[in-house]
């Protein structure tokens, strides 16, 4: 196992203390490292809370911060936070207006997090995030899993929250953009988790798993490596068939590198995507490329296709000032 | 070889699209896709034009925009645009006060860069960025390696051209950052040009290449993987030695992934090379983690520090509006 490290056992803490040292106006780390909570808290506000296994750096610790999550509390590399960890991130962010959860779907997450809502003494809700449109039930998980597009739903629920909107509301949103919402993804490599040391799956020098989950997990089928306009091509088939658009509907593309694929794939990944959107009367409004949303070192791309209406447009237009998204301010 | 493309004769020109496609509004494209030029033009400002072989994204085309690059010049993969390239960008997007090349040290660039800058029938200067002190010449270098302190030049002086300041004080200063900023690089793994399509160099399970250079070329040795604190150590260290900063000293710490590591192991990598600055009495003012001057799908990192003095510092936290860098607008 080659990877940058001291002892599997110190990697997390290390590498959020570093995260915290590169970040300092932005985040700050809870008692033990609990969580990552965002510095310029607001009163009033519902206050936003993710998490989940770590490994899939920016998400969730490199999205905390104005605009967008409150705190995310992180587990061990592709393991659950805990219950403690989330009441623990509720009590110190929350600013008198309830927790919004989101909730990526994996039974640990689900069960951990539903936990954590039924012992918290504040009004919560929980916004479950389940976008991959590659298989129904997975190895982690009981229906679809929660990928990439949970940077959607972060982000526009952010926006929401940091202008005032009240829990319920909040609630909605987030269940429509997650409905609004389809991803799927493509891996060339596995990735090695530290603690394990060796790669999650074996793949041929000529072989692609079609449909991978963020953490290695089997997709579809495992099938020889095609053309990148074919890999495009069924990926965003997939996810057009899931969310049966109207001709001329607005959307977001958004290409996201699994950690070892260079920019200059995604980029290409994204003019390939794009020819196929605009292909099927598609009009791609917006774009985000980029990292995002990994599995530690795998090498590959998910695609999202996000169909926002004018007003979540706007939403996630909104200024947002975290360690991995920034605009508008 | 895995990667992401369809035809590895149409790599570039497909890459250039999507990222074209993806930031409408910042970069355009220029004819054949000759330069990436920025979209918001500024008469009376010294033009900033970069470039160099492409497989280093998101150097240099995420880096045009404002607060940054006027123009970027993107070679074929690890390989110089040529010199037609950097004229017409130099004529699409002067402003009328002169043309800066920011020209990374290796002989194809400083050859091309240099005969753009003879043929050039208005005011120039160039830049050259030599800040790696893993080598004394290297495999296409005479003296030593311009890597990832090409970013900080180019932020700190593209902060001064937006400005206004004119072409011998932007040459001055891009210079002065130069001397003030040192990097040292490490590789786990190889990286594979796709023109090529096997790995660049071979490298045992258990080894690393200590000084590594952006293009997979030798460093200063083959050893054994170390622990991350070592490797900070070392690279730290050397860097240390080159700058021989007085105690107290501001510096910005940058950690870069060269593509195929994790944020989680880059994060750790900024908490080990803190400690080491912290611990020779050097204060980390500013912080920069990310694959930001990346070598295709290579695993490794490098570990810049640069000594801004107070004015230089200002220029780095001022506003910039790029694909890769956002921040202040």
């Amino acid at each position: 196992m080659k990877k940058l490290i001291n002892d599997v056992d110190d990697l997390l803490a290390e590498s959020l203390d570093g995260f915290a040292l590169a970040n300092p106006d932005i985040v700050r780390l809870g008692p033990e490292r609990q969580f990552v909570a965002r510095k310029a808290r607001k009163q009033g506000k519902v206050a936003l809370i993710s998490g989940g296994g770590s490994g899939h750096e920016p998400l969730h610790a490199g999205f905390v911060g104005t605009g967008m999550l409150d705190a995310a509390c992180p587990g061990q590399v592709f393991t659950s936070p805990t219950p403690d960890q989330m009441l623990a991130a509720a009590h110190a962010v929350h600013g008198g207006a309830g927790v919004l959860f989101i909730v990526k779907n994996y039974s640990g997450d689900m069960m951990n997090f539903q936990m954590a809502a039924e012992m918290l003494d504040m009004d919560n809700a929980s916004v479950i995030v389940n976008d991959d449109v590659a298989v129904e039930n997975s190895t982690y998980t009981t229906g679809r899993r929660g990928v990439a597009g949970t940077l959607v739903v972060e982000k526009v629920v952010g926006a929401a929250a940091e202008r005032g909107e009240p829990l319920a509301r909040l609630k909605a949103l987030g269940d429509a953009v997650n409905n609004a919402t389809a991803s799927m993804g493509v891996a060339l490599t596995s990735c090695t988790v530290p603690a394990a040391g060796s790669p999650t799956f074996q793949i041929g020098v000529d072989e692609m798993e079609m449909g991978v989950g963020i953490h290695g997990e089997p997709g579809r089928r495992r099938v020889r490596l095609a053309s990148a306009d074919d890999i495009a091509a069924e990926l965003t088939g997939a996810i057009l068939r899931d969310l049966s658009l109207k001709p001329g509907t607005d959307v977001l593309l958004f290409v996201n590198g699994f950690g070892g694929t260079p920019l200059l794939e995604q980029y290409l990944m994204v003019n390939a995507a794009h020819k196929v959107l605009e292909g099927a009367g598609v009009n791609v409004a917006r774009h985000l490329t980029g990292s995002y949303v990994t599995s530690l070192e795998m090498a590959g791309c998910s695609i999202t296709v996000s169909a926002l209406d004018a007003a979540h447009m706007a939403l996630w237009d909104a200024p947002v000032h975290t360690a991995a998204l920034r605009w508008g301010m």
